[in-house]
């Protein structure tokens, strides 16, 4: 039984702990200063409480990290500077260059690193979710962490790339969600929003059930998308593509994020936090 | 019968052209200076030769203008200048301000000025091609103009309304498009492209056929996308959207703009034209 230790429960990652679990390993979380939420999340999905830090780093032979991007290199610092041996992967929606920098600091407080991405939703149903994984202990990891609901794939080309296949693709389904939503804040904006919706009617179909599921799927989750985008951007600057989309979807998302807590916003709601009308 | 003059017979004008005409307008272009593949255009559509701009003006009640956006200003300046007094009719892909300064320019010309965005391909089949006007004589021509396979539509809210269903409706078209084939571009630089389109098969079944056939419809209309771009982008932050994700698309569309002419690209061959391999 291999013991693994997933940093830090989550939305995604108690659930990626939890089916990891139903995989036969021994999942362990770090209790010490986490919040009530995140310590009902961990015991829901049968995690057992490492403690500290420093104790959740002595006991795991792996470590996976499902975590904010902002907050991916730090969590890397801190388990790097505990001395952590064993294989260290990150999951975690970042650019392949800051992929390959957590690599550098985990590998020189000695571990192993591969890198990771997840796709899909946290996985409760069988099919919907794949975490992406290269490096040179990618096969071996994806072997351990195939379980349950999740499906681990290995892309080749080394560390980065799996990181690259997660950037691409939340660049559309993230990017175009943010593409859409302003578009239609332009119209409402602007007093045009009935003629753009007739006309989608016509031509586009699915677009305005498409937008006001992007605004109702994406707005309690926005603020946590800021971080992403400006990964995306980076990663598109880096292979010479323009980085504008993203930034753009980026601001967009850090408009959206005053629905972090409190009740769902209608779409018109969504639509006028996007562009509030100055006065005149 | 309303006397119609055409300004120019391009691929969408000489369309909207002939479906006018099959409506008992008669309908007049200026083939003074243009090209043979536009002669070409005017006469297979049935168009009338004026001889010169002077002339068409002259002869006139309306005037519909289609041309490229960047060139839509400079035309109605030329038209003003003629003292046209009639209704000129700017159905240019331009931002409302844009719009708006048309309608100054032609109106110092003494003529009336209505607004206009046209969505859809060239009208050839019924149905697929709707002329959006506003303005005072909107509703006029749309009876006029509403004539075989186009059909033309009044949004309320004066000049500039109609110019804002078009960059509303072609900032997600054109604009979702170009990420999309940013998108690509990114997997296929850094190798991998194979990763996800498998992914996108099980998540995203409809996206590799949608890029390629982005690739494929665009690339040889993509020059004349980059002022598109530039229009909406401008409408978006004169609404107080961010205006980032157009100028992305028009940089897009802009390295997109070597396919105008010569056979039409592979989509591996635009994908790296989208993101060349820099020398490492």
């Amino acid at each position: 039984m291999t013991t693994i230790g997933l940093l830090h429960p989550g939305e995604m990652g108690s659930m990626v702990g939890a089916a990891v679990r139903s995989g036969g390993s021994r999942v362990l979380w770090a209790g010490e200063g986490r919040s009530a939420a995140t310590r009902k999340r961990a015991t829901d999905a049968g995690l057992e409480d490492a403690g500290s830090l420093a104790a959740l780093v002595r006991a795991s032979e792996v470590i996976v990290a499902v975590c904010p991007p902002a907050a991916a290199a730090e969590l890397a610092e801190q388990v790097s500077k505990l001395r952590f041996a064993g294989t260290y992967v990150d999951g975690n929606a970042v650019s392949p260059a800051t992929a390959r920098e957590i690599g550098g600091i985990v590998e020189k407080g000695g571990a192993m690193f591969v890198d990771g991405g997840i796709i899909g939703p946290p996985p409760v149903k069988p099919g919907t979710t794949r975490l992406y994984l290269s490096g040179k202990s990618a096969e071996r990891m994806a072997a351990l962490l195939t379980a349950g609901p999740l499906a681990a794939i290995v892309v080749p080309g080394g560390p980065g790339a799996a990181s690259t296949v997660k950037m691409a693709y939340a660049s559309w389904t993230k990017g175009s969600a943010a593409l859409l939503l302003a578009s239609c804040a332009l119209a409402a904006a602007e007093g045009v929003e009935e003629s753009l919706v007739r006309e989608w009617k016509i031509s586009q179909p699915e677009l305005s059930a498409r937008a006001e599921s992007a605004a109702k799927g994406n707005s309690r989750k926005a603020w946590r998308f800021i971080g992403e985008m400006e990964e995306i951007a980076a990663t598109f600057a880096a292979a010479g593509l323009p980085d504008d989309f993203h930034k753009g979807a980026a601001e967009i998302y850090q408009r959206m994020a005053i629905y972090k807590e409190g009740p769902a916003p209608s779409f018109a709601d969504v639509l006028r936090a996007l562009a509030p009308r100055r006065p005149a």
